[in-house]
C-alpha cells in the first residue's frame, strides 16, 4: 500500500515491509538536506505549487514544527489545520473532512492521531493523487522518528551490520520503539536489545528479532548505541510502575551505566527528555549525547520523505 | 459602495445590487483559477507585496482555509488574526482594532462575523485603500459561497435563463440562500424555487422573485439543480422544528425524491453535510452530487474576487 | 552582551547601554522600510533562508503580528510557536525548548515573557549563531516599542536635543517608559518629564535623568511630545489607584490639557488605547495624535532590527 506500481514511495505510514534500498534512499536524500547551524537553511523548491496540510488530532508542537519547517524549506504551501476547532466538532466525519481538504487542492496529509491505524485509514480512503505521512499513530508507528534515529546512527557509526543497539524504557507503549526495531532489522543491524521492566515489555517481542533484557546493566554492555525512550506521564502513576524514583534507580541512564557501553557509544532520546526520570542530565547533555543532532536530522528526514512521496506521485501522473 | 467610480469591484460584501456583467467577470476569472486534483495548483503572483488579514470573529475552519489557500496561491502575505484572543478582549473597540491593522499595512480584510452588517461596517469605516470581503455575516450574506455555487452550476448547465433551481431547507436563517437568490436573479435564472417548512420560510420571500413550496416532492419536480441547505444545530432543538427525524422524513433529499427532478439534475450543499438530517448519504456521495466540486470552486472564486478587488484598487491609485 | 566584537548589534534586549550611533542606525534603516498606506509593502529579501521563531509566552496579538509582518516582508520563514500548548507543558525546561528549536535550524528568537530578564536569559544560553529580540519582558524593557516611538518623534520633530518630552501614566510598572527614557537619554533629548501619581512613580526615578511631576497640568506645559502610557487593567482596581474615574479626572489627557503643550505638540500612545481612562477620544483621534503612525513605524523598526542582528551575524560567521 505504501509503494506504487513502480515501487516508489507513495505514502509513508510504517517502516514495516519497506525494502532496505528504500530506507537507504531516505537516508541518502536526508543527508543532503541537513543544514549546519548558523548557515542559511538548505532550501529546495521541490514542492513549489504543492499544498501540504498538517492534520494533528493529537497535540505535538515539536513534531508539527519540524514538518512545518520541512515543508517551507521545500517551498510547499503549508497549512496547519486546527482540527480540534474545525467542523469535526460540527458532527462531520473524518472522511468528510478529508474529502473537503482534498477538494481544496491538498497534495499531502501529515497525520498525527492517538488511534493506531489513523494514517492508514486516511491513506486508504483519500484521493489517489494524495500522499499521507504518518507523524505518529497511537502505539503503532512513528516512522519519520525512526528514520531520523537511523540517520543519526549512520552519521556516527556508518553501516548497521556490525552494530549493537540498545533501546531502553517503555517498549510496550512506544511507537518509536516499534518503528525503530523495524528499521534496524531491515537494515540488518547486528544486534538489537530491548531493555525494560517486565510490565513494560510486550509479549512475544523476541519474534521481532530482538534480545530481551530486564537488567539495564547487562543490556548496555558493549553496545554502540543507547536509545532511551521517554517515560510517558500517564504511565508514571500507573500500576505498571512502582514509582518514578524507583524507575530511575533501576533503569535511568547514569554516567556509571553508560560506561558499560563501548567507549564511543552514542546516547539518543526522542525528546522531550524527562531529566532524572529516564536519564541523568549529565548524560543527556554529555559528550556522548547526540540528542540535539537527532532534532536537526528530523527536519532533514522529513524533507527527504516529503520530496520522495511527491516525486513518486509526479512519475505516476506523468506530469 | 461596493463599486468604485470606474464601476470596478472595490469591496465584495453582498451580491445584491451588483451588475450581471460583474458577476460574470467573477465566474470567468474563477474558471481560470480552478486546479485539477493532483496537478500543481494554479498560482498567480497577482497579490505579491500585498497583505491580507483573515478576521474571523466567528469560527469557520473550512471557509478560513479556502481564503488562506486562495491568498497564498496569489502570493499575498496572509495573516490569520486570532481575533478572540486579541486586544479586543482588552477592551479595544472593533474600529480601533481595524485602525491598528490598517496601520500595520493591511490591504484586504476577509471578515466573518455573527452579526449581520459587520463587513459593511468595516468597509464603511476602514481606510480608503483597503478592500473588504464578506466571508459570512450573521443571517445576511455569504457572497463568495453564492458565487462558487453559481460557478458550479454554470460548469454543469451552462447559462442560467433556461434553468430551474430549487433551494431546500432553512431559508429563513440562511445567508447562503439569500446571497444565492440574489445571484440567480441577477443572472436571470429561469425559475428559482424555495422549499421549506413554513416556520423556516421568511415572510414576503416571494418578493425576491422566487416560487414558494412547502412540499419538497412538488418543489423538486423537473428542476435542473437542487441545493440543500445545512440545518444548523441550534435550530434542531428549537420550537421551529418538530424533530430531526421528522425533518428528514419531510424534507430530507432521498434518492426517491431526487428522481422527481430532471434525470441529469445536480445536487449541491454548502457543507458540512449533516448526513441523514437534510440529505441521504447515498445522494450526497452519489453520481449527481457535485458537493466536492463546490469546495474546489470555492478556492478559485476566492482567488478571483481577491484579485479583482485589489486590481480595481491599483487602477484607482494609479499605481 | 548585545554587541559583538565588531560593535555590531547581535541581540536587541534593552536600550540601556547602546551607543547613540547604533540607535541612529536603527532609525535610519527603519525610515527606509516605512511603507505608504495603499502601496505595495516595502519588501526586502534580506532574511531569505533564515528562520525566525516568535516565542510569545505572554499573549500579545498586536506585537506578535507586527513581528510576523516584518519577518515576512524580509522573506524569512516565520513560525509562531504556540508555546503554551507545547512540550513546556510536558515538563520540559525553557532551556530544553530553546535547544530543540535551535537544533531545528532557528536563526532568531523574538521573545515576549511576563518575567523580567527572560530574553536576556535566552540570549545568554542560546547557541552563538542565534540572535534574540526582546519583545517585552515583565516590567523591564520593550526596546522595539521605544525605537518606534523615537522614529515617530524624529519624523515630526527632527533631532532630539531641543525637545521636551512628557511621559504620562503608570511609570512604575511600564517597560515602555523605562526603554523610552533610556532611548531619549541616549539621543540627548533636551528634557524628559515623567508625570504620574506618587503611587505609580518609581523611587529614585530622578537618577535616570528625568524631571518628576505629579501634576499633569504643570508637566505638559510647553512640551513638544506627550506620550501617554496605557493603564493596565490589573492596576485599575488595585490599592495604588483611587478609581478609573478619578484617574481620568487627574491624569487623563484632555483637549484642555493638551493646549498647555506647544501648539504643534504630538500625542503618542503605545496602544491599545483605553478611551476615557488615560486619554480623551477627541485627543486620541485628533489632529495632533500620531498613534497610528506609531503602529506603521512599528513594522519598519522591527524590520530594521531584524535585518541588523542577522547582518551582524553574517559578518561574524564570515558567511
Amino acid at each position: 500500500m505504501q509503494l506504487n506500481a513502480d515501487g516508489k514511495l507513495k505514502h509513508f505510514l510504517t517502516i514495516e515491509g519497506l525494502p532496505p534500498l528504500l530506507l537507504e534512499e531516505i537516508l541518502n536524500r536526508a543527508d543532503q538536506f541537513v543544514s549546519l547551524p548558523g548557515k542559511a537553511q538548505v532550501q529546495a523548491p521541490l514542492l513549489r505549487g504543492k499544498t501540504v496540510m498538517n492534520l494533528f488530532f493529537e497535540n505535538s508542537t515539536r513534531t508539527r514544527t519540524t514538518f512545518e519547517l520541512a515543508a517551507k524549506r521545500l517551498s510547499a504551501d503549508l497549512l496547519n489545520l486546527d482540527i480540534r476547532n474545525s467542523s469535526a466538532t460540527k458532527g462531520e466525519s473524518l472522511l468528510d473532512t478529508i474529502r473537503n481538504l482534498e477538494a481544496m487542492g491538498c497534495d499531502m496529509f501529515v497525520v498525527r492521531h492517538s488511534s493506531s491505524g489513523a494514517a492508514h485509514f486516511i491513506a486508504r480512503y483519500c484521493a489517489p493523487h494524495i500522499s499521507v505521512i504518518n507523524a505518529g499513530d497511537g502505539k503503532h508507528a512513528h516512522p519519520t522518528q525512526a528514520m531520523l534515529d537511523m540517520l543519526t546512527i549512520r552519521q556516527h557509526k556508518g553501516d548497521f551490520p556490525p552494530l549493537k543497539v540498545a533501546i531502553v524504557g517503555d517498549i510496550k507503549h512506544s511507537r518509536v520503539a516499534r518503528s525503530l526495531i523495524h528499521a534496524l532489522t531491515t537494515l540488518c543491524c547486528g544486534e538489537i536489545r530491548v531493555i525494560s521492566p517486565k510490565t513494560l515489555m510486550p509479549e512475544s517481542i523476541e519474534q521481532m528479532g530482538v534480545n530481551v533484557y530486564t537488567d539495564i546493566e547487562k543490556g548496555v554492555v558493549d553496545v554502540d548505541v543507547v536509545i532511551m525512550l521517554r517515560l510517558q506521564h500517564e504511565r508514571m502513576n500507573s500500576a505498571l510502575l512502582p514509582s518514578v524514583r524507583e524507575y530511575y534507580a533501576r533503569y535511568g541512564l547514569t554516567e556509571e551505566r553508560l560506561e558499560l557501553a563501548k567507549p564511543d557509544a552514542i546516547v539518543m532520546h526522542p525528546g522531550p527528555v524527562n531529566r532524572g526520570v529516564e536519564i541523568d542530565s549529565r548524560v543527556a547533555d554529555g559528550p556522548q549525547s547526540v540528542i540535539m543532532q537527532q532534532v536537526t536530522n528530523g527536519v532533514a528526514v522529513r524533507m527527504a520523505v516529503m520530496s520522495m512521496v511527491l516525486g513518486s506521485q509526479a512519475m505516476v501522473d506523468g506530469s
